[in-house]
Order: structure tokens, then C-alpha cells, then sequence
């Protein structure tokens, strides 16, 4: 029988990429969304750690991450507040506030927290610029402006797999992975 | 001897606003900032809610308070997360948003907090207009930008004194200060 895990998220394209990732390795990837408050905060890891403390008397053992798109030009807009931002200005408003600005460079970041009586904090990046339009339908949210360094193609232009192989959260999930099976 | 009330708040603007109102009828206002968790939500209530929660087993008697910029054709957008979108792409950014943009409907909304044993709300709004330009150096965050209804000048162009009697902040504090006198 294979082991379980408790991925902590309300996102489904979140959980299938981690999926990929972790069920190929004999884990079973379960999806909970019990709600943990989200802190205002300009660090991922704060979100993390307090979403952990939120929910560690709850659940045994879990983990849960934060990703945020960080824009050089616009002092790290919209960062922590990603989800926020996409849903009300969404890539349009970003592509908006980029027009004519020739620093397009951005970064990816994720932050995973794992919980097994003890936290554990594994990070990912991916830095990449921002597209001058959105191309391509795959993935969720910035995906479609967000060009990974080493690649032509945006990661809405990219099926899961390919994406995982440049993506912060693909480095956060390997990173994590890489602990789980050495625990 | 006059009356203490402890105002949460690191922001001196807000602070000065509050004094102007609450000093002339015998209160003195004190002002401390001893930091609290606020939470990601659509809704200022809920972050001051949880804000009183995590202070009233540290305080006795205070208040706190968070207000937005709430842009319709923006679905919103900057909203309760208008202090971190003001520090980092400011009006600049909100003014780029809007470029060509006829719908120039916002709301100014303030909730206040207060605590003495038993938490109290009170709201206070502002409907205006976004201006085309930054106008007037008074006041403090989106203020140059917001044109209250009535006015033809921005929050930007206003004294204190002027600013409170059309502002969310002022109406707040407004229905605040009746219940004080009451209690």
C-alpha cells in the first residue's frame, strides 16, 4: 500500500502538478482544504509557517506551499498577493502596467511547508521574464506571460510535465520529494 | 483629567486624522503599534476582527481600524490590499490601469474595531471618482488621485480638517465618537 500525503490546497492545477510529481514515487497525493487564515505579509514563508501553526493540532501530517510572481520593475508586485491580483486585474492589468517598460525581468517562487510534528520549509524559483502578450491555455494564472529563462515558450504554452522540469513549484516539489524518501 | 484611547496603528496620517476628530471632545488619543497578524480576505472587517482577536487578551481597551481603495472597473482591485499595492506600484500604476478606462467609480471604505471587553464595529465610506492625474500633496497614500463626490478637488488638495468631513475615515470615526459619548 502506498503511502499517504496530505497536500493542504484548494487549487486543482496546484495538486495535479504536484501529482505528477510525487504519486510516480509510490506516494498517494490526497487533496484537503480545511481553510488556514492567509497573513499579510511580503514573505511566502511567513504565510507558510503561520498556515502551519493554523493547522497543526488539526492534522497529523501535511504540507501546503505559497507561490507568488515577483516583477522587478514593479518592486515585486504582485508577490504574496498573487491570487489576489490575478483575480481582480488579472494578466491584462499586469500586461498593462508593463507596457513600455523594457525591464521585463520576474521571478516564480514557491515555499512548501511540511508538517510532521515538526515543520520543515523547502523553497523553489524559477526566474523568467514577462511576455509582451499572453500565449498558450495550459496551466492557471500568470502562466500565460511568463516566459521560464531557457525556454521560448511561456508555461501556458507548456503540458504539466514540461512545465515541473523549469517551474519553482517543480523545484520546491523535488527538493521535498527528495527529503520524503530519505525520511 | 481626559479619557485615554489606545489607537492601533503605525501610520502617523491616520493617527493625525483620528486626533482631529477624537482630541476637541475631551479623549486623548495615544497611539501604539504593537503589530498584529493581518489576514488575506476580500474584507476589511474580517481583517480588523481577526486583528482585535489577536490583541484583547494584551490590551484592555483599544481600537484599530483598516480601510481600502475599492476601484469598480478594477473588480475591486487594490481593496484591502491597498496599503501593499500603494508601496509598490503606486499611483503611477493605478493611473496606468485606468488609462482609457471611462468608469472611474471608487469607494473609499473604512472599518474600525473596538475593544473593551467586547468587540464593536463601525464602517464609514467614501464613493468618488479616480482623478486622470496625481493632484495636491496633502494627505497621504491614494489621497492625490481620489475625487470624493461633492468636491472637484482630491483628497490630495484637502486639509485635514476638510478631507474628514467627506472622508470614509472621518464618517468612521464620526459614528465612532457617538457611541464613546454614549458608552
Amino acid at each position: 500500500m502506498s503511502k499517504e500525503i496530505v497536500f493542504i490546497t484548494s487549487n486543482e492545477n496546484k495538486f495535479r502538478e504536484a501529482e505528477n510529481l510525487i504519486n510516480p514515487l509510490g506516494f498517494k497525493l490526497i487533496q484537503k482544504n480545511p481553510g488556514y487564515p492567509e497573513i499579510q505579509t511580503s514573505s511566502l514563508e511567513e504565510v507558510v509557517r503561520y498556515g502551519i501553526k493554523y493547522l497543526k493540532d488539526r492534522l497529523d501530517i501535511f504540507f501546503m506551499e505559497d507561490s507568488g510572481l515577483f516583477i522587478k520593475s514593479l518592486n515585486n508586485f504582485p508577490g504574496v498577493y498573487s491570487k489576489y491580483v490575478f483575480t481582480t486585474i488579472g494578466n491584462e492589468g499586469i500586461l498593462k502596467l508593463m507596457e513600455k517598460t523594457e525591464n521585463r525581468n520576474a521571478v516564480f517562487r514557491t515555499v512548501i511547508g511540511f508538517y510532521d510534528g515538526k515543520a520543515k520549509i523547502f523553497k523553489g524559483e524559477c526566474e523568467g521574464k514577462i511576455a509582451n502578450e499572453t500565449k498558450g491555455d495550459h496551466g492557471f494564472g500568470y502562466d500565460p506571460i511568463f516566459i521560464p529563462y531557457g525556454s521560448e515558450k511561456t508555461f501556458g504554452e507548456m503540458k504539466t510535465e514540461e512545465k515541473n522540469q523549469y517551474s519553482h513549484r517543480g523545484k520546491a516539489l523535488k527538493s521535498f520529494i527528495q527529503y520524503l524518501k530519505q525520511r
